[in-house]
């Protein structure tokens, strides 16, 4: 049978097939359907997945421009389904996947910077339609460029309502009797993972639930905001943190082939992996292999912390998703880190802004941005999150970002706008590196091996953090030529001072959360 | 000859026989002097010092109460002067000397405890006379119990003006020409350790010097403040940080011959003991044993770093007396460097308060209370100091209490005398120490054996440094019952919330700095 596509796909956009097959059975795991697409210079083998209702898809993301033919087949069908469509020009926000540039940083497949600016909401698609939709115009707002989240759903302080839709079916545990009291008890690494009262058939998918993901992945992509999709963690009391290695990788294959064709999907294996009592390293291992076998796309991967690092030396890994470890002093860590592990370092949680109980979630705004400029100085990323709640007696069921989605109402969202522009300022879209300078001043320059010879550099970027000097003295040499600009990272104002050589001093306001930046007068 | 003394010295008290003696050649190296003084159960010699014109002084801390005779002999007279007077009671301000108690703390001679706030004011005795009585006032008017200061003068940053008094006879460098742009080219740690244009003849003293500073050794004393003199520091333009091992020990016999009977000294070998490039640690050793072997009292003793702590485990250190090393993280090492080197942590320097270009001059007043808080409830001690200049324009003469003394301009001080207050009601006058509890907050109990078996101790102190919590959740045990106090540390205000027990919330209002107290109620 012969399909044909009068429609263009973009570069880098979904291209989906969907055709009738077999529903005798359990179609998830039964049967198996494949795609082998070929281009001009392209040609890859996707593995396809049941959409219920006797409906099988592929979905393809072509990487070049131009005629692609196709070919769908497995023992889902008799037939084999045969096709051709194009692929044209990206629209002007489509910049592809972003991927790894150099060491530390990333970009886009064409080439322009990425500048990770991430928050979190971990639960926001398993929340109420409206709920959702309030997420989404919040992000629309907002400078965010990656978002965090978990397809299984979470079991926690604050989020003890059962989810919109279940990934599985079968029934789950009776809630009825959670309060935020006895919550902990419901999570397995207190209870050493029984998870007694759910039923679920972990071979029979819930498509409900995977459409409502693939729907805010795609929604996510149109705005040009990663989707970093945390595939396990551990506050569960449905058991989804312990199905075992073979639903474990069943659960894998269907997620990769749903959403693995979208451009902005990143895999975060875990949340917290060292929680989840029940999976070794070695499990962790086994999980990296079936992703690294299943995505024909090699999106970025990565697994996140509560306590311990995981060795991100491991070659599956292509960036570092860390968690402050220490209560005090941890991004200021980012470029050692880097060099440990010579792979970006992406501090996916620095605790949040917010007023909760606990020490992760109730910095101020100041500490936040603060943060933020620590890791970017030194060239690393950073991500945000709220847990703001309104009054100070809780009833345990307040709508947080962090959690939740919704709305914003920290005083970090809007700095963060600002350290975008910043960031989008850095000459020639480079990127930035940490260079020793005084003991008191963190200093980055532009991270290009052109760099790294010039005694003096093209860009300085002076970040004073929790400090409150009323002037500076600047002294690079005798003849460079600098414009300097003062950036107050607090109050998002940026003062041009002027044109310096030589020994000068820079008036700072004795204001904390200051910023100094000499951009080179080439001649 | 025999002297008679009708008026009673009180214990812990001065008391000073003045005889004359030999004046021709040089007085301070040709003779000697020593006084024998015996009481009831004391028996101690100490070594008297010339006064200049032919007068010789033998100074003596009685510690008891009662009858002493003493007699003072030496090459200094062909005379032997005895003679006898009494010891009185100490009056009420008057505690004795401050010593170490258990491993980590120190209380007075007559037992009371002595919760050391230090601040700093390095060149204050150097300065005019009418400078030094605004220092005086300020003091009183604070809580600072302990102060920091150099006997010889201070060539640094806004301090390059000669002193009011030299410490010896001879010509210094001509200073007509300095100015804050080439001051550092006349720090020895930046040159070598040249000093020309200095003419000193470092056997003979300059004695109004040196009265100078026993007059306020002496009120600061009245004033229940510890004098914790540096010996030597590397902020010299003149060679008194080089003047060889000779004349280092004829130098420290004679201070100690002069203030060592204040019983409110303390001896700090340097301040930044690490920038004094002409001394290795052998000799610092040397100078210890000097110091140990001339000091007939026992005072406390320490050394203060710039950069690589001192190894505070050598046995004539009384205390470590630090300054933080990272600029971001350091006071709360403080249970850390206790265990490891066995003995009271005394924070020296924490960086001051202040608006000054450089990092250790430009925190902010909450920053500087979060430091002595984390050092507080660590069991530790914390020093202050202030570098506020009014406007960013600095001319290089500003009078800034780190150095000079003067008047303070500062958020802290005020904080730390209700810090003060807070000790001041640790129950039976007990000292802290911290104990491993959550991760996010710290916690101090009492530094008692009697506690350490006692699963609910007599008293809490959790502080919540940075962060924000709304409320939190205390859950020791189900019944003791606890006088609970919220504490806020930056506004001054402890609100008594009730008793409690079980399970309970404490509502904390959403600020930093914050502390909550709990106070077992016995039955």
């Amino acid at each position: 049978m012969v399909l044909k596509y009068e429609k263009a796909v973009e570069k880098w956009g979904v291209f989906e097939v969907s055709v009738p097959g077999k529903s005798e059975g359990n179609p998830f795991v039964d049967y198996a359907i494949e795609g082998e697409f070929t281009g001009a210079k392209e040609q890859r083998k996707v593995a396809g997945f049941y959409d219920g209702d006797g409906i099988y898809k592929v979905r393809f993301m072509p990487v070049e421009e131009g005629a692609y033919t196709f070919q769908i087949k497995g023992s889902f069908s008799e037939q084999v389904f045969e096709g051709e469509f194009a692929a044209g020009p990206p629209t002007e926000e489509n910049h592809g996947p972003v991927q790894v540039t150099g060491r530390y940083h990333f970009s886009y497949c064409d080439g322009s910077p990425y500048y990770s600016i991430g928050t979190t909401c971990y639960a926001w698609v398993n929340q109420e339609e409206e709920m959702q939709e309030m997420t989404l115009r919040t992000l629309k707002d907002s400078t965010f460029n990656k978002i965090r989240f978990c397809i299984f759903p979470k079991h926690y302080d604050f989020n003890f309502a059962d989810p919109v839709t279940f990934p599985y079916l079968g029934t789950p545990v009776d809630s009825s009797g959670i309060t935020k009291e006895n919550f902990r008890d419901l999570i397995p690494f207190v209870n050493g993972g029984k998870f007694e009262g759910n039923d679920w058939d972990f071979k029979r998918f819930n498509t409900d639930h995977f459409r409502r993901f693939e729907k805010r992945i795609d929604e996510l992509c149109r705005m040009g905001i990663e989707a970093d999709i945390i595939l396990f963690h551990p506050y569960d009391r449905w058991g989804f943190s312990a199905m075992g290695a073979e639903n474990d990788a069943l659960y894998l294959k269907y997620v990769i082939a749903r959403f693995g064709a979208y451009r902005n999907v990143w895999w975060s294996l875990a949340n917290e992996y060292d929680l989840i009592g029940n999976k070794t390293i070695a499990d962790w291992e086994n999980i990296a292999a079936v992703i690294a076998a299943a995505d024909p796309y090699g999106h970025l991967r990565s697994i996140h912390n509560c306590r311990d690092f995981y060795d991100y030396s491991k070659p599956w890994i292509t960036h570092c998703s860390m968690q402050r470890q220490d209560l005090y002093k941890e991004v200021e860590l980012t470029d050692k880190y880097q060099e440990q592990y010579g792979k970006p370092v992406v501090w996916d949680e620095i605790a949040y802004e917010g007023n909760i109980q606990y020490g992760w979630g109730n910095i101020t705004g100041e500490e936040m941005i603060r943060r933020f400029w620590e890791a970017t100085v030194r060239g690393g990323y950073a991500g945000h999150g709220e847990t703001l709640i309104p009054t100070p007696d809780y009833t345990g069921a307040e709508k947080l970002w962090w959690s939740h989605g919704g709305r914003l109402f920290g005083d970090s969202p809007a700095r963060l706008q600002f350290l975008g522009r910043i960031l989008k300022e850095i000459p020639d879209g480079g990127r930035l590196k940490a260079i020793p300078f005084d003991w008191d001043v963190n200093v980055a320059v532009l991270d290009d091996p052109e760099q790294e010879n010039m005694k003096i550099k093209d860009f300085y970027l002076f970040y004073f953090s929790f400090m409150r000097p009323s002037f500076r003295s600047f002294h690079l040499d005798e003849e460079t030529k600098f414009q300097v600009d003062v950036i107050d990272t607090w109050n998002m104002v940026v003062t041009p001072m002027g044109v310096f050589k030589g020994k000068f001093n820079i008036p700072m306001g004795m204001k904390q959360y200051m910023a100094v930046r000499l951009r080179k007068i080439k001649i």
